[in-house]
């Protein structure tokens, strides 16, 4: 389908988290993505970006602006965003009313991409597909599954995105 | 998107491959695909159904007209199917000729699923969104793509799948 | 070498944690050390015995008196301890002022076992093969170094043990 | 115990096997030894070493003069062996009859190092810790246990090393 470069976009989130033994604490560290899409072996063109290094629960209406003036500048219009899960929803609203005419899929994990027990490379593997194959709009794949990003909540106490 | 439920249709390929040290030999083995969508933390409806378990070197019509007759009984009309990659086009054809309707979608892996550095979570993750948001067809997603199924090749020194 | 049965007594420690989305945080869990173990297809007798989860910085004099009981009583003279990097050498002086006649070897991990890049199964080993060939005593496994439990102390910046 | 610095000669096996997608097949690839001993933050001096990438199966006698040759050339009377399992044994047999005065552990895996289910990071732990404080003679590393490495065979059809 489209070969049209990819770009993803990292904000940060649980994906991103690696263990700090000097702190005995997790903090979100250099972007997982680039050594996923490595060992992916992902050939169709992408460039990644790392816009800012947040758990989602941090993001404020500026970082959210900032994530939207990205997207609209960015000449790809096919747009993986990876995010912390918490306010994922929330960002997915400010990209629908601030960002027209592309594809972006939201993405994130609920395990950080650096556990060998992770849901990282497929929810990525997700987005990548959904980037490349739904139409323009805001998605978000996430739980094996592509929902309109205005029709779902995380259900945080189970762990899991479910339709609204 | 859609939420009706996706069937994965194992047949087999280096994906499920597994070392046997008293063989000192790979053998295809008990699909690795429950465990990867455990993993993945999928809780979109899905069923899983091992059909075979093949080198796809080894595939031959009979086996190709066993796996389009799975796809035409299944009542799911979207369907993943893990496959070995090497005549994974040639399966693609067989399956564009005799189902209608439905969108399938073909994947697979460079690496054993049970490899540290696999393709195969990132892959199957691909064909779980591009069942759910591809129109009917037959679709390939390899290498980072979801490609026409009738419209791409195996590189096999490359190591990758490039479209025709 | 020694045939006679192992024993692995758990504490807790970074070796055993666990990321919980629904917290935001990292908590320790039920012990990585059987499913370590199983990986390692270890045949040699051993058993392992969880006898509490904590960060070693939270261990309280009650806690190792418990610790030095459960080592007095166990029947095995050949026990593994996992424990907390941060204040391992203290375990390591009170396991050497309370028991006698036993080798013990206590180690742990910089990065959870659930971690892909994690030191937890290497060292894990180390201390299996310690508690079988070293003589009676304290010993620290670490940093791949069997040391005198009461000659080492944790370089915590560099992240490594060193000898005193 | 000691820090003189620990030797690693590896000489191929199913420890270092990777696939190939190109060639359906697996063979001995660069030595997985160098990132298991990065991914276990090893501070301790060593210093590794390749001297061949063949399965143990094919080593001939010329192989293993030259494995012993490199033993007894070695500055470091503390080594590690890296080997396929399957004639371990008689090329510990080799290295008793011609090494002397130096602590010699041959280890390796039943499942490649690049399996995520691997027994190749707790083995390699195993022998670095018995370099370091088993008495001078050989010793094999395997199924969770130090043996004598003139009193032990590998039960291949049980996947594990048992004493004679």
């Amino acid at each position: 389908m489209s070969t049209s470069p990819t770009l993803v976009l990292t904000t940060g989130g649980t994906i991103d988290k690696a263990y700090f033994d000097a702190l005995s604490e997790y903090r979100i560290e250099e972007s997982a993505v680039p050594a996923l899409l490595a060992r992916a072996r992902v050939t169709a063109p992408f460039r990644v970006t790392e816009l800012m290094r947040k758990d989602s629960l941090e993001l404020t209406d500026a970082d959210r602006a900032l994530i939207v003036a990205a997207l609209r500048e960015a000449p790809e219009t096919r747009i993986v965003v990876t995010h912390g899960t918490d306010t994922m929803t929330e960002t997915a609203r400010a990209i629908a009313a601030g960002v027209a005419g592309k594809t972006i899929v939201l993405t994130g994990a609920l395990a950080p991409a650096r556990f060998a027990e992770s849901d990282a490379a497929f929810n990525l593997g997700m987005a990548f597909a959904a980037a490349q194959v739904a139409p323009p709009g805001v998605w978000i794949a996430m739980s094996g599954q592509v929902f309109d990003g205005l029709k779902v909540r995380k259900d945080r106490a189970a762990g899991r995105f479910v339709p609204v």
